[in-house]
Parts: structure tokens; sequence; C-alpha cells
């Protein structure tokens, strides 16, 4: 025979468990986010978005009462969610317990602050539906650090020489943007990744004859890392090709 | 015996069939477009273009009347396709009758406003020679949309993270151009897709060193879609070698 | 008996026969090209060059007599070339005897113009030792013409679409510069090719967030015939190496 | 029974061979680099960068002292590694005895000039842990440099000719940009590889239409080279996979 305060606890853990499986997406048996999750996915990305935008004198003069409001209800939201997910841990066999509890409250995972939400959004959208391609993406550019590494000590030895030759070329004419080496710079990596400012330009015959070799170098620059992570891609697809599997079924 | 009348008839379905054929691309047995659809194109290329000339208030005085005339030819000529598409539209047995008739006049096909008529051009493109290419290209991008998904997330990411922290660089002296992240981020799309319009570019040091570290970043936010989209290229080529099929075979 | 005469017609023949291997880099059996034709090669690019650097009128001031005395020298080197390759061309069936002769100086190689200068620096590079490499390259770029123009033709379709929507965002306020769509044209087609020579930037609110997804939207089309190009010479590479051919064998 | 001269003079030798072994990276047997080497890199590599930082005259005056004592400092830890370089000298046999030593002392390994010393760090960056990725994009380069060439060659004609043509439509309207081919080749070099300065830019609607098929031109100029090392690549991973080698087991 069950007493009545038995019967409580053991409904109160039903329900334990169930706010368990809706916030702890690792918790989870079946793939994806559970809808929970999913909107605190989405409230995070609107607490970033409203912190971006708040930034901005123009919008804060057009909604003055606005974000206080917003920032006032999202972050009621979140510490709903936070309360959730404090009662949620006793689930968890590490913070089981009053213990327990304080060290989860203690945890990264729990706090709110604003990197923290975004590194939470991160979390999230790596266990949700793009987790294989997340997956893939990363170990094609783990599997070639090495390669890349290289194309970056490359790419910094061609900046130091570029700027070197164009400190020695263009210093006399224009001190103020090239009157040093890391002065110089500035347009060498201007130049070498084709971005291309031109608010810095040499404008003697011999830089202008340098700076456009250094561009032509510059599509060799961004053509190497292109390359590795295109060979990178090939090899990851034919793997899992091979092992049968496709993104396409779901 | 043939009464007249029903003679008349015949000759009249043989004309809607023949109507039906030059006008209708899908019910063609060859491969490639009909002269009359060739026409048809070409038309509709000549009407954007001339459309989009018509803005220019220089080529308008150049030439006031020619606009006129030639939209009015062109309007003629359309709605000459468009009778002949509803007299033709009787093959086709969702259309037949006087009811079937109107619901065709209603379809978006049958419509020749000025997005429409870009839409029946890609139409026309895709049933036309190219559509095999165009296939493997969609095929390909489609194919990868997890991990193009994936890049644009991290592209969203990064000019996030990089728009922030000029912000923190440059707000004090240039408040113009990065007093706020949405403003930074003007700057960063341009860093970042290596467009550099230069007309907003960091002036501290600080500003400078953190700029050439986004250009850099931006090289690998161009390769890894390039990386991505050739790989898929790579695995849709084989796929075709495989089964023995060759584009060139025309 | 051999007759004087004949012996001298027969050492005659001789003579234009070598002349004749000297001068036809296809009448060559061994690979690359003759010493002559190499000469011939460096003086054709020789005479572009200085006829590139005759129109600064800096360098012509520089040395005034200088460009004269070198086209004189070159215009001489070229006649004798001519001259010979008259000669030689008895040896060739289509061209032999007084008709012959008068049909080759009419064709397009004997004449020494400009523009058939670079025309035959081509077609003697084409010969030459980067033949298998400017086959590969032809090869893989001809057999992807389908791809490549459908990557164009979606290149024009964002062009008109970004001009259009960027024309009604920007129009009332820079009418100088997005007046109108042919003018916003410029725009786009540096924003979307990733060059952004910023002499042209929009300054609503509207038109920045769109320019910025229009420069997204670019790395795209960059990414696109970068990957069918990266997928054609791999392509390519796997038929060479199949075949057991390799460059490095010279 | 050893002498305690012999006793010394073989102490000597144990200590050479250790010295040997510490300084020359080709002596070691194990992977990678020996803890003196890498001390050795991580000084080259501040002596480079102090070097670059001095140029700058307001890091100069921010630490007038700073950088005598640091240049002096470097200057006496060199030197050290120098007298150690060439007692060790002694253990190859090329350098053995005082003819040897002064050899030695002579051989463009053992100066410490400026560019020898970036040499002597690229030399050592070769012989430590990512000798492996360093050979590959070697080999992958080197393969291809017929490939390379030609798509060089291409980009030059592509520059001649764009900015030809350039210059017969702008330099009646910019004689100061355009005036000349020379000059109008620091446009063309700057479409064609999209960097896009804006210094310089067409003015003219003939010169802007044909300024934006330059820089679409340019997008095919850019793929060629990402294309052929992407292939490059591809193939040596091929090569490497199937060989059962990794670079992931260390």
């Amino acid at each position: 025979m069950q007493q009545p305060n038995s019967q409580a606890a053991s409904d109160c853990r039903v329900w334990r468990r169930r706010l368990y499986l809706m916030l702890e997406p690792t918790a989870r048996q079946a793939p994806g986010l559970s809808i929970t999750n999913r909107c605190i996915a989405g409230l995070i990305l609107l607490a970033t978005i409203l912190t971006l935008l708040e930034t901005e004198p123009v919008v804060r003069a057009l909604a003055p009462g606005f974000f206080i409001t917003a920032e006032a209800a999202l972050a009621m939201a979140f510490l709903v969610e936070y309360i959730g997910r404090v009662i949620a841990a006793g689930e968890d066999p590490r913070y089981r317990g009053w213990a327990g509890r304080l060290r989860f409250m203690a945890s990264p995972w729990a706090i709110n602050a604003f990197t923290l939400r975004l590194l939470k959004l991160i979390r999230l959208a790596r266990l949700g539906r793009f987790s294989n391609a997340i997956g893939d993406l990363y170990r094609a550019v783990r599997g070639r650090r090495y390669e890349l590494t290289v194309s970056l000590m490359v790419a910094g030895l061609l900046l130091v020489l570029t700027s070197s030759v164009i400190y020695v070329l263009e210093a006399n004419h224009q001190p103020e943007a090239f009157g040093s080496i890391p002065r110089a710079l500035w347009w060498s990596v201007a130049t070498l990744t084709t971005v291309g400012y031109g608010d810095v330009t040499p404008v003697t015959p011999g830089g202008q004859v340098f700076a456009g070799l250094t561009a032509i170098v510059g599509i060799g620059m961004i053509a190497m890392p292109t390359g590795i992570l295109a060979a990178a891609f090939s090899d990851a697809m034919q793997k899992r090709r091979e092992q049968g599997e496709e993104y396409d079924n779901d």
C-alpha cells in the first residue's frame, strides 16, 4: 500500500523526468531537438539580435520602451528555464542532492550570460538536425589541419615579405601609409586577401608593378586553402558514400 | 460519310494539335525547344532588356518614340501568343471546354506580367538544351544543402562576432561608421566576403590588426562553400560517368 | 650524269627543306619548338612589350630614339622571317609554285600585323612544351561548357535582379549612381564578383542590408564556376593517370 | 691503459657529439625538432618580429632602450649558437679539421644575416612536424607546374588584352589613369584579381560595360588555379590513402 506522500513523490519524479527529457538535448532518444529546446534556441537567437540592435542609437530612439520590456520578458523566460534546469538536474547522477544542485548551478551550461548563450546556441545546433553536416565539416577541416596551418604559415611569410618590399619602394613617397613594415602590413593583408579596400595604394611605378605581382600571388594564397578544403570534402563524401549513408533520408 | 461540318472540325483539331506542339514545350518529343518557343524566349529576353533600359533617362531621351513603339509591338506579339495558348490549351485534358479555358487563363503560365515572363524564360531554359546541366547543378547544390546551410550559419556567426569586436575597438574613433554593432556589420560583411568597398575602414592600430585577421578568416569563409560545391560537382560527374552518360553527344 | 644546274637545284632543295623544318613548327618530329622558332617567339614577345610601352608618354620621353630604332630592327627581323617562310612554303604541297606562293602570302600566318603576331605566339605556345597542359585545360573547360554557361546565365539573372532591387532602394538617394537599372548594374557587377571598387555604395539602411546579402550571394557565384572547374580538372587528371601518362617525364 | 689526455679527448668527443645532435636537425633520428632547435626557431621568429617592429617610429619611441638591449641579447644568443655550430661541425666529415671549420664558417647555414635567418627558419619548419604536410603541398603544386604556368600565361594575355581595350575606351577621359597601356595595366590587374582598390575606375558607359565583363572574366581567372590545385590535392590525398598513411597518427 502506497502512502499519499510516497504517491506524491512518485508523481513528482515522473514530472521531473519529463522536464529533464524536455530540457536536456543529450537525453533525447529521437534525433533532432525537442519543441521546448527549439523554443529556447529561438529565444536565445531573439535575445542575441536584440542585444545587437540595442547598441544602435537610432533603433533605440525609435522604440525606447520596447527594449526594456523585451529584455525583461526574455530575462524572465531564461529565469524560468534556469529554475526548470536546476530542478531537472536531479535526473543526472552527477547533480543529485543539494550539493549536486549547487554544483550544477555553478556549471557553465546553467549560466545565462551573453557569450554563454551563444555557446548554448551552438551546442543546440550541434545536437539538432545539422549534427551530421557540422560533424563532417569539422572532421574535414580538422583532418587537414596541418596543410591548413602550412598554408597559413605561407600566408604569414608572404605578408612579411610583401610588406617589407613595399616599405622599401614606397616609404619615401607615402610615409603615413608605408613608413614602416607594420604599417605596410595593412596594405599587404588587404591586397593578398583580395579585399582591396583602396584606402592605401602604392603610387610609384615600382610600387604599382610590385602590387600587381602581389595581387596575382594573392590568388594563389586563396586557391591554396580552397583546394585543400575541396579535396577534404571530396574525401569525406566518398567515405560517407562507401558506408552507404546519405543526408537526404530525413 | 463525313459531313462538311465534321470535316472542318477535324481540320481545326489537326491545326490545334500543331499549335499545341509548337507552343507547349513539355508536349514535344524531340529534345530541345521548338522554333516558335525559341522565338518567344528571344522576345521575352528582348522585352526584359527593353524594360531595364527604359529606366535610364539618357537612353530614353536618345529615342523617345522607339520605346513606346517597341513596347506596343512586343505587347501585340505576346497577345498573339496568349490567344494561341488559350486556343491550344484544349489539347490538355485539364483545360478542355469553356470552364477549362477560363481556368487556363487564370493559371500563372498564361499571364504576361514582367516577373512571370522571367519565370517563363527560366522554365523554357530548363526544358531546352541546358536541361541536363541545370538539373546536375541543381541536384549538386540541393544534395549539399545541409553543409551549405552550416557554412552560412558559420558565416552569420563570424559576421556577428567580428562586428561586435570592431565595434568595441573603433566605436569611439568613428561613431558614424562603427557606432553600433548593426553599423559595424556593414564593414564586416564587406571584409569577410573580400568585397572590400573601402568606404569604411578601421583607423586604430588595434582595429587594423583585427581587420587583417578578419580578412584572412574571410578567405576560409569563401573556401568553405567553394570546397563543398567542388566536391558535390566532382561527385555528380563521377555518377554520370559511371552511368555512361555524357553531355557531349548532341 | 648530273648536270651542274641540276646539282645546284638539288642543293637548293636541301636548303629549302632545312629552312622549312626550322620555320614550320608542325613539320618538326621532335617534341617542342626549334631554336629558330623559340627566337621568333621571343622577338614577338619583345615586339608586343615594345608596342605596349610605346603608348606611355613618360617612357617614350625617356628614350625617344630607342623605340624607332627597335621597331625598325624588329620590322627587319620579321621581314627576313617572312621571306624565309615564303621560300620554305614550297615544301608544303598546298603552296607549291608561283600561284601557291601568292596564296601563302595572303594566308593569315604569313602576315605580321600586331594582333596576328599575338595569334602566332599562341600558336607557337600551343605547339611547344606546354601543349599537353594547354590541351588538358582546354578539354576540361570545353567538356563543362554547358555547366559554365548555366552558371553564367545564373550570374546574368542575379545581376539583373540585384540591380533592379538596389535601383528601387537607392534611386531617390543617389540618382547619379542608382538612378536607373543599367546604372545600378555597375554596382551589382562590382559586388557580385567581389571586386568591390567602392566608388559607388548604398547609403540607406535597406540598401546596405541588401548589399550585404548580395555580397554573400556573390561568394556562391564565385564558388559555382570554381567548383565546376575543380571537378573537371580532377576528372581529367584521373583519366590521364588511368592511361599511365604523366607530364613529369620530360 | 688510457692516458689522462686521451680520456679528456674522448670526453670532449662525447660532448661534441651531443652538441651536434642538439644543433643539427638532419642528424636527429626521432621525428620533429630537438628542444634546442625549437628554442632557436623561437629566437629567430622573435628577432624577425623585432626587426619588423623596429621600422615603426611610434613603437621605437615607446621603448627606445628596449630594442637596443633586445637586439644585443639576441645577437649574443646567435653568437653562442654560431660558436656551438662551428665546434659541432667536426662531427660532419665535410667540415673536419681546421680547413673544414673555415669552410663551414663560410657556408650559408652558419651565417646569421636577416634574410638567411628566415631561410634557416623555413629549413627548421621543413624538418619539424609539418614536414609531411609541406612535402605534400610542395609536390601537389610542383606536379601541376605546367597547368599553373599555362593559367599564368592566360592571366598575362588577359591583362594585356583588357588593358589595351580599356586604354582605347578611357584614354581621352582619364589620361592620368588610362593614358597608356602600362598605366591601364594597374586597373586591369586590380580588376582581374578581384582586388578592386577603386582608386581608378572607368567613367564612360563603354568603359564600365567592358569593366563589368572584365570582372566576370576575372572570376574564371581565379577559378582556374583554384580548380587545378583542388584536383592536385585531391589526387595527393588519394595516393596517400592508398598507401595507408595518415597525418593523424602523431
